[in-house]
């Protein structure tokens, strides 16, 4: 049994605090066959056709003498359809959140018939395999229902049976809470359980089947010059997911980074008859930093068009009105990105503007309401029409001058900077939505990215 | 917990080995409030519009304080669409059988669905209520994937849950095996999820809501004069679930019979308004024999078109013959109903038929084709196109004339005989099927039954 424990990253602002048993400290993984644990989205089973070709890529790794862990999500729709369902019987004005237990109960029988109909074509081709619910594991859980943690998983049973040669085939997504109440891990939860069975059961490595055959420089739908990364930093990574660019769950990088997991993406649409005859599959290899050779100032440009601006008009400037704005927000659960403090025209006041995710104004100008007398602000405007454009790497550290770029890349397009955030190896702003597009193209263009993943 | 027992009961010759605890050896059943189990069939679930009626039949009980357990089957159609993916997943010409675990993973996920949904439609309500999985209870059953036996049922945790307000929803059809595989009780398995339930939790009745408001004397869609009625005792209700009546499923009576459970069948598509209003809903009441006061001779007239029948030509008129023939087809799990032989033209030789399942045509003819050698007949002749009409009453077994009068208005309509198979309460007869809703509107008005349910 491994314990997982993860922190909940609240915001973009990303904190590991990560216990681990080392894996070496249990001797059965030396002693077991080599594991791997493949995972696959909603598009790779979105139909019964699709579901034989994810067989193949299956199959492949049986044959090569693997024991093999599958993690599966539901057929393409169908979360969405029974998340309608749950929606309609609760009824208009009433948050899903109080139900939460029984939304997991419903949602997660998605995930449930893919594992069966996968163990089925699997044993029609003459393949020992069985399906496995996250509470047959059973996978354990905090209660935390409809975004859950995973707090355990036993390796024996589960790593037994892939050992004497049957496939496992993992409902992705859903857990057990110590109550016993079906839980569901958020929307990608299937990467994490995939990449928490993976280090659980000390597999070589992690495949994430997706729709795409890695990670991009950028999103392709913007540039055409978007280049697929052979390697990518579990901290690139990270940064990359919270920033817009949705191949992985964020927390699936964070486990896969804590325990070390050798995480690949890679595309399940590929033909698994050149797989077979020895192609090498093009895939974006996820690893730790001293892993990667050739190390690039920039690795990739990201954007999310899910923000939102909310300033707050002629705040009087003194000590204490900030602080309670955010304190205030941050006990609502609204997580804040950038904050900007800027002389107002009256004397003695300031303007306060920040931005947050576009789904959480509507809550925040409702408590920044109850405030108004105590903060004394004159006005609060929201601009919805807002989008954060990053651009991310690991050289930045190392490496000045990536800043100036970005602003000086942006300052010749005229696009207006309305707020900037950064991290160790990130820059982000916040800029009109209308510029987004112009903004990534160019950024891609100013750090040579295009180059860069024609020559990696 | 309650151990239950039931026999498997092979073809219409049903026999009932039960060994129960009683359930007065339970003190806990005294000291609780008064528990009622609701079972609500998919066509009761079709749909949300349908829950929300469904949530208002389950509020009356709990308003009226009773502990309130509720079964629910899949939304209709649900299970279909399940059964019909499994089937494409395996492919043709592979059986289903070799791979009933995963049958039974995927199929089970659609109660799951309703069971959530109703759990939701009623919290939104303002009611306490969870859905209960086979597992969460847990339910366990026998290993015969797809149509499992229920083992046993743990009376605490569910029984605390609703002697505590909260309505329990428990998903029906499923439960799980020694092993901690998903199981399915089998078509109509829902029935018996609800009767056990009840036995298990002592509650004061098991009512079965469906699509419609009781038993009737025969099928309404064949003769306009079908009545309801308003009591039938367990052994007639056995026979008519047996023998065609599709309102419940055989083995939820054989327990309900084991175990006293106070069975009544209604509709779910009734008005709960007028319910409420303190209107009586009709249904039907299904008892032991003593607590049926009126007895009518015969209750009731069923028929059942799977039928078929297979002949073996000229067999020589030797002994052990005819029974290596039918213990071969018992072996093969092949249920053999009615049997008769007649005198071949050839000297010494004998004609033997027996009607079967029409779905087990083609499995009996392939066995004895093989057979041919050692038994020596000369031709094999099937004929799917027979039905089994039969009628079915307690009376019967104080009563004489009952078989004469079948046999004489079958005869004024030239309707030929072709088999006869008789029990205590119950006498059948497999005719051509052009004549099946000529014999059942005959038989019908022969016995009375228009004017007995009329006047009960």
């Amino acid at each position: 049994m491994i314990l997982i424990y993860t922190a909940y990253s609240r915001g973009y602002s990303l904190s590991y605090i990560v216990k681990e048993m080392p894996m070496s400290s249990s001797p059965q993984h030396k002693m077991t066959n080599s594991r791997v644990v493949l995972k696959f989205g909603g598009t790779s089973v979105a139909d019964l056709d699709r579901i034989a070709n994810v067989a193949e890529f299956v199959k492949l790794e049986a044959d090569a003498g693997y024991g093999v862990v599958v993690v599966v999500s539901a057929m393409a729709g169908e979360t969405n359809r029974l998340v309608d369902l749950v929606h309609r019987a609760i009824g208009t004005g009433i948050s899903v959140d109080s139900n939460l237990r029984e939304y997991d109960a419903v949602v997660s029988s998605g995930e449930q018939v893919t594992s069966g109909l996968l163990a089925l074509t699997l044993q029609r081709q003459g393949y020992r395999a069985r399906s496995w619910q996250g509470w047959q594991i059973p996978l354990k859980t905090s209660d935390g229902h409809g975004r859950a943690r995973i707090a355990s998983i036993p390796d024996d049973v589960v790593g037994a049976a892939v050992d004497s040669g049957e496939i496992a085939i993992v409902a992705g997504f859903q857990g057990i809470t110590e109550e016993g109440r079906i839980s569901t891990l958020g929307r990608g939860g299937s990467d994490t359980t995939a990449v928490a069975l993976a280090a659980a059961l000390g597999a070589e490595r992690c495949d994430i089947y997706t729709d795409i055959d890695g990670v991009y420089t950028t999103d392709p739908r913007i540039s055409s010059n978007a280049r697929r990364l052979e390697r990518i930093s579990y901290e690139e990574m990270l940064e990359m997911a919270s920033l817009g660019a949705k191949v992985l769950q964020t927390r699936s990088v964070e486990l896969a980074m804590a325990h070390n997991v050798n995480l690949r993406v890679l595309s399940s649409f590929a033909d698994p008859k050149e797989a077979r005859n020895g192609a090498l599959q093009p895939c974006t290899v996820i690893c730790s930093e001293d892993e990667i050779v050739e190390q690039h100032i920039v690795s990739g440009v990201t954007h999310s068009d899910s923000e939102a601006k909310i300033s707050l008009m002629t705040v009087p400037d003194e000590p204490g009105r900030a602080a309670r704005i955010f304190t205030e927000l941050a006990a609502a659960d609204i997580n804040v990105d950038m904050i900007v403090q800027s002389a107002a025209k009256t004397a003695k006041a300031a303007n306060i503007s920040f931005s947050l995710d576009e789904a959480d104004v509507a809550r925040a100008q409702e408590l920044l309401a109850t405030l108004k007398q105590d903060i004394g602000y004159t006005d609060v405007v929201a601009d919805r029409n807002v989008s954060k454009v990053s651009v991310i790497g690991v050289g930045m550290k190392s490496h000045a001058g990536v800043a100036a770029t970005m602003f000086q890349t942006l300052a010749e397009r005229s696009i207006n900077i309305l707020n900037i955030s950064t991290s160790e190896i990130r820059i982000s702003v916040l800029i009109h939505s209308e510029y987004t597009e112009l903004a990534v193209r160019a950024l891609h263009q100013a750090y040579g990215l295009q180059e860069m993943a024609e020559t990696s």
